[in-house]
């Protein structure tokens, strides 16, 4: 047994309440190596004759990367406090883990165990309800209709008469996705994430100008509130972009400091390394990356908090908007985000809040900040396998159980799916044009773990490369649309409302990644039904057998009928 | 090289902000496997020419446990944003590794490094300064000197005249501290640490009945007033207890709630699983451990939340104490703890919160609730060593590595570390009454990180075994007081205060497992100058080679002279 490998530790992805009764505890150990394990627990205050009262039960795997096996089990302690340990065994050696280390025996000291010291509802990591059953749909305004002629900005092109650049502006507006509405009715969509729409200079609108606005080129609150009414009606929920870790360089109160210097009243609001500030070669102020145009907020400023805090609370309040997206969350201070949780959460309950950081974010998804993140990781190993067709089948199944044992099982019910973004190449040219692949893919997003979303424009074939490629302007002359994209995603989201399960009921588990060289495969099961998916790799047909007696259970095929 | 044993992650004791500018980056290996580990790090937005723009910087071993060894590496990254992955280096191979995972090239995609996105100065893990030069003595007020026979309890037993029993009082009171001022003055002490003072039933006072009142056994709020302003003139901070898992039983709330039931308008204070209430035979509402004399808080519930801040900030307010320490801290919830801090911290920014965690206390510990907790792992280990000679020098030299790699070293310096308490044998007594043993156990504490805490008694040569035996009255009696202790513990807390590299300035690094069979060594160095702490875990003499080189040096021994 290769003990170095074994890892727990009592908190995060390895130790968590999934509900408020039912904790979960995980445990990695090298792949292949270990044959079982057992938890073995009790209350930490149950004693007799001087002995501590434990049980043992048996783990299961509940995934494997290229490395390790993760094992799992879930558990209710009745007086909701838990002392833990493991019972590993080979056939060579039964191995006791506690936070102490390794022991020959079982130890009766419960110091030498874990503890998950109490399971306080408050501490429990629960992202809104609805999330989980959400499909989402990403609107850039700039580029999805133009409704409303009288708002275009100066020099507004003819829609999509050319390729967006980086300045260009065709006119977009919210009028525009009002009229669509029944466009993302149809296709059966759930939720709308909007990228910026307050006033900013750029035609993405992460430059704001005035956080309290919407953009005159956009519309106005009256008609901003008409459309999250319209959507309310609907069955579609509103998401808006939120700033905060810079504000735009036509933001007044930057404009305040580069006007007045040290005497600006607003000089604390950024991260000012000396006066007079100066953009060239380096700005002497902190950015975002190194753009002189984004002036990196201080949100532990107090009149900065307090500020973003308004504008936080201020949309759920007065429009009622039920999510909030956050731009480059990872570099706003931790603090912060706890704050804004509070704020914006007192106001309605069960408003979502999606962080866009890119990288392992455990640390701002313990229940105190943020209720997901953008799925990247997800994203790459999509793309590697099904798009690129980079890794093979197994390797797919290896990093996509890695991806899920990052987090919590309650963590990744809610976690933001997407395949492409405003920041990134559209799917179809990720496939490089095959609508194929492009359909398989999302048949695997829409039956996945998480709550998924549809880029705009992908539904009808639209393509583009990196920005400013991936911002063209939506296609909305029906005879230049992919009707065939559009059905089948209109299938799938009509599956996933019907089939419940398909939208993050129950446990998800891949088949071994050995099952099929040319397949992946996974089941959502509940006890009670369980959902196979079988995704076929290769261009060739093949056959699969499937792993259920089919002679004693009930089976049906809810795809092909 | 063994793979399935790295280990880094990047958040918590593995990847922290140690100042305002300075990151710390650790990573594991398997023990003796690794030869050179390097940090490959650079700006997330510093790309030049489509190439992500790194450098490199070796690494060092900071320590080695049973399994593992543990390297370091502190770097100030301008921009305070940091991407970074490691190049590990053996004589077959150099591997990359990243978040993605591992690699045989430098990847030249942020993507697949590890991230620190921000360095921002509010998340900074910040304990009190004044914690790490502060040498605590604890006292339990029932057993430390009984100053004003006025407050005796009933039935109160002439000093020191019977054993302690779970329920016999002896008139220990706060005026009894005031008048022995000089006694921790001479000793030099510069901290206490209090058990419960607020009216309570038990002797212990950990069965609280009013949060906002002395215990009148104890004195009243203008003697415990007057108490603090006697310690502040001698530069001795003041902790109090905070018991806010739990009530006593006499607690009018629940009082209350016994005598109504369901209509008591203070049910919900508590976790009551069904009315009517009932003890026995086994209560049917939430309690500590099974004690129906403790019945556990609902901190989640709004009234007692602010009941409880305001106890909190109360005694700051008013009084001016410098330190909470918080019983069974890790039951309660850490929404609860968040608000806590930042409550008492708006009132005295540099007030001390210790919180009574005897397990791995990492979540509690990010710099948002509390500034240490009580180092158990410390205890044992030390014990285990010095005073049962239980394990190998080298054996205590790794396990204090796991020790101080399960933490910041920000946090390491905050520790509050004991050797004893009220809830434990005495440390003579764990040293079977050899008093050598004991002055060793100082010595090492004393020099070590961390900040110290002595239990009362424990100077002049004071015994007993578990509750209620090391609860014993204070013995006054000088010719009955071991004044070698004291005088050894007097010349160390003199020496850490003469040398504030033994008080936690600089880096202590223990010499390698192996460099001595019965020593055990440690620097303590700030780059000018190194203290080195020699431990000689023999009966007899023993010669050791002194790791620098003399003839360039200048060597002085700061202990003998």
């Amino acid at each position: 047994m290769l003990r170095e490998a074994i890892y727990h530790r009592p908190k995060d992805n390895y130790a968590y309440a999934c509900t408020e009764e039912e904790l979960h505890i995980r445990i990695r150990t090298k792949k292949n190596d270990v044959p079982s394990v057992k938890l073995l627990f009790g209350d930490p205050y149950n004693w007799k004759d001087g002995e501590w009262v434990f049980e043992t039960k048996e783990m299961s795997i509940s995934g494997s990367d290229t490395l390790f096996d993760y094992w799992f089990i879930a558990i209710s302690p009745p007086h909701r406090r838990l002392r833990y340990g493991f019972v590993l065994q080979d056939g060579k050696e039964a191995v006791y883990l506690g936070e102490k280390g390794f022991s020959d025996e079982a130890i009766n000291d419960t110091a030498f165990y874990f503890c998950f010291p109490f399971l306080n509802s408050i501490d429990v990591f629960q992202a809104p309800e609805w999330v989980k059953d959400t499909v989402w749909y990403q609107i850039f305004p700039e580029r999805f209709a133009n409704g409303n002629p009288d708002n275009n900005p100066e020099n507004t092109l003819a829609w999509g008469s050319v390729p967006p650049s980086p300045d260009n502006f065709f006119g977009g507006d919210l009028e525009g996705v009002i009229q669509h509405i029944d466009h993302l009715k149809t296709l059966g969509i759930t939720g709308i994430y909007f990228t910026p729409i307050f006033t900013a200079h750029s035609n993405h609108k992460y430059d704001t100008i005035d956080y309290m606005e919407i953009d005159p080129q956009f519309g106005d609150k009256e008609t901003f509130k008409r459309l999250v009414e319209i959507c309310h009606q609907n069955d579609i929920k509103v998401m808006l972009d939120a700033v905060f870790n810079h504000s735009g360089y036509y933001f007044p109160h930057f404009q305040d400091v580069l006007e007045n210097g040290q005497d600006s009243k607003y000089k604390d609001w950024f991260h000012i390394h000396e006066f007079p500030l100066q953009t060239e070669p380096v700005p002497n102020y902190d950015t975002f990356a190194f753009t002189p145009f984004m002036p990196k907020l201080n949100t532990e400023n107090l009149e900065v908090k307090e500020y973003l805090l308004e504008v936080g609370r201020y949309w759920v309040r007065e429009f009622d908007i039920d999510g909030w997206r956050l731009d480059v969350a990872n570099e706003v201070d931790h603090a912060f985000w706890r704050e804004f949780r509070k704020e914006v959460k007192a106001i309605k309950p069960d408003l979502y809040i999606l962080g866009e950081i890119w990288h392992d974010s455990m640390p701002w998804l313990r229940g105190d900040q943020f209720d997901a993140v953008m799925n990247y990781p997800f994203t790459t190993n999509v793309l590697n396998l099904m798009a690129k067709k980079a890794i093979s089948p197994a390797e797919f199944v290896e990093n996509m159980s890695s991806v899920l044992h990052m987090y919590p099982k309650n963590v990744n019910e809610a976690a933001f799916n997407l395949l492409d973004s405003h920041d990134t190449p559209r799917i179809l040219t990720e496939c490089g044009g095959d609508t194929e692949r492009m359909k398989q893919i999302y048949s695997f997003m829409l039956t996945f773990i998480g709550t998924p979303c549809i880029y705009y424009g992908d539904e009808i074939g639209m393509t583009g490369g990196m920005d400013p490629g991936c911002r063209k302007c939506m296609e909305w002359d029906e005879s230049k649309q992919d009707k065939h994209i559009f059905s089948h995603l209109q299938r799938l989201i009509a599956l996933r409302k019907e089939e419940r399960l398909l939208a993050n009921g129950g446990n998800l588990s891949f088949l071994p990644s050995d099952y099929h060289e040319k397949c992946i495969a996974y089941t959502k099961s509940n006890g009670k039904q369980t959902l196979l998916i079988i995704l076929n790799m290769d261009d060739a047909a093949t056959s699969f057998k499937v792993p259920f007696d089919i002679d004693t259970e009930t089976i049906s095929d809810i795809w092909s009928g």
